[in-house]
């Protein structure tokens, strides 16, 4: 019998791990949210992820379970651990990705350097924190944020006084004054085997990644690497991990956040490395031994698709010019949403590599 | 509205499809032989192929037909062409994948290099034939034939005597003293563009492909890619053509057979080339321009994971090696079937790529 695993979550990220799924002969089964997610092959039910028995019930049809996202309920996942569900990540583990004080905090006691912080419940709390700071910080929510929501740049607590008024604890940052963002991607196995990719350099567009460089230019790899062996291995990792970044003028890298399941940076693993970010991760989720993750070209640069009007899916077109593979996820189109991404390899530079993908993203654009 | 493409058969060619049909934003649709085919995930029906109301059925749920394989009934798909329903490669072309007397006949017709050959329809025929050319020629059946079925090497009629008692002509040939077989794998589309990978080396192990490599070396590569676009051109074929080659000591390219589909000897392609020959023909069915035909790097190996017994489905165990990307088509086990490939790539050598293949090939044997 093949070995089945269930992804919670019907999004492109379980729509990209349909396939080397396939290629590896494994069953694959989705929790999706709606009908009509990007993963619908491969889904087997539709249901809420907050709700136990319809995951549990999701958990009966599969030996290992993984996800798409990170919000399933910590309470449901440790309920079905207890009942003898295989869950990777775990929840042990995943708590510190649904929580971003609870990561601070084990980041700072596993030594790993953080922007400042400080969890905060008042507006006394705040504003003290932003005048030691410099009059300016970054306030998240510690749950439910992503891809720039939950975040706000605040100088003075009134800016945070809506948040404040929820009456649970905030997490307070410095505002990193970084010349650039990276991320270490890695995947860790239950088995304790662990292996990274290329440093990536990864630019946002609104708050929204845009753009993915790898490897990245001249940057502090070994230290990059360490930080994340130290958290895969701290927070007891299983899967792919994803650690963003901060560089700072002084080369100083700073964990920005984390993310327990493959991640938009890694999305040029699919062509670009021996092993991809999702195969990787079912190899990780079923505790079988990692794939390598050499580069298949020198350089590799990923463009995502971000959604323009109610029109353009990014669908194969007369327009579509050549050189670069593109990936788009089925999704109805609405402006700023992920639609798809590009990736072009070169063994020249990471401007040709550049070059090529931004003539195929040319074509595509509405 | 995403472009909808059906594919006939549910074997791995099918299965290999809908994965770029996914990247590229393509609905895709299977009509399977059995409920448990290796494109089961993509399969909306299941029927006989043969079944003119099945087919039309199927038909009128896509934009485009093509096929996994080359059986279904010709007058199928004339009748289905004649009611406005569009198939790629049409019926016009792929009577001379269907029929090895007819295409034959139209190769000498546009000069394209064949071993010697005759229709012959008695024992007398066949006599002459083998005498004519010292003494062993082999015999094929038409239709109906493939990985060394429906082929036979003949001495004299007598060896072919129950065929010819069918009573239909067969196509008899001289016995090419080939010093290794080649495969130009190339693609066309409607519009008339075309473009054709490197020509890779297939070596065979008892009539099945065990093992292509990419380039294959010292040939005469603008000769196979002539020959390739005269046929593609002169059969009016559409999506991916093989035509696979035997190579004389002479250095000759004479023609063995055709394929009108992805075929075993372009597995390569799918980490070999910016554009895999699954993608490609997609891409070629469709109409849509075609994508780069680049490497990926600069050899491949591709070998075939036949089956050993009727247990070992080669699936991802704790003895999967690193280094190469293993493919396994989800089918029970058999020995000697094509249950899956693998595809290791190189910058340095074709020795190298082999060595990386075979470690992992070895890995996976029971």
């Amino acid at each position: 019998m093949a070995k089945s695993i269930g992804v919670i979550g019907g999004g492109q990220l379980a729509r990209m791990m349909i396939s080397p799924a396939h290629a590896l002969g494994l069953e694959i089964k989705v929790l999706a949210e709606t009908e009509d997610s990007p993963a619908k092959s491969a889904a087997t039910q539709v249901g809420d992820y907050k709700d136990l028995a319809i995951v549990r019930e999701f958990a009966k049809t599969v030996d290992v379970i993984t996800f798409d996202h990170e919000h399933v309920p910590l309470s449901v996942l440790e309920t079905l651990e207890a009942e003898g569900f295989k869950i990777e990540p775990s929840s042990k583990a995943l708590r510190f990705a649904q929580n971003k004080l609870d990561m601070r905090a084990r980041l700072t006691e596993l030594g790993v350097p953080c922007p400042n912080w400080a969890k905060v419940e008042s507006s006394q709390d705040l504003d003290k924190f932003i005048n030691a700071n410099g009059g300016v910080a970054i306030l998240k929510t510690p749950t439910g944020g992503y891809d720039g929501k939950g975040v706000r740049v605040v100088r003075s607590s009134a800016d945070g006084a809506d948040w404040l008024a929820l009456g649970e604890p905030l997490l307070v940052e410095e505002k990193v004054n970084f010349v650039r963002e990276l991320a270490q991607l890695s995947a860790r196995n239950r088995s304790g085997s662990w292996a990274s990719w290329q440093l990536v350099e990864t630019i946002q567009k609104d708050g929204v990644c845009a753009e993915v460089h790898s490897p990245a230019s001249n940057a502090n790899y070994e230290l990059a690497s360490n930080i994340a062996k130290t958290i895969a291995e701290g927070l007891d990792v299983t899967g792919v991990l994803a650690v963003e970044l901060f560089e700072t003028a002084q080369g100083e890298l700073l964990v920005n956040e984390l993310a327990m399941r493959p991640h938009n940076s890694g999305h040029f693993s699919i062509e670009g490395s021996t092993t991809s970010q999702f195969e990787q991760h079912l190899r990780a989720a079923l505790d079988m031994p990692l794939g390598s993750t050499k580069s298949t070209q020198s350089f590799a640069v990923m463009l995502n698709l971000l959604g323009q009007n109610d029109t353009n899916t990014f669908g194969l077109t007369d327009r579509m010019v050549d050189g670069a593979s593109v990936h788009v996820y089925g999704k109805s189109a609405r402006v700023g949403r992920k639609m798809g991404h590009i990736t072009a390899l070169s063994n020249e530079s990471l401007a040709d590599a550049r070059q090529i993908a931004s003539k195929v993203w040319q074509g595509l654009q509405a």
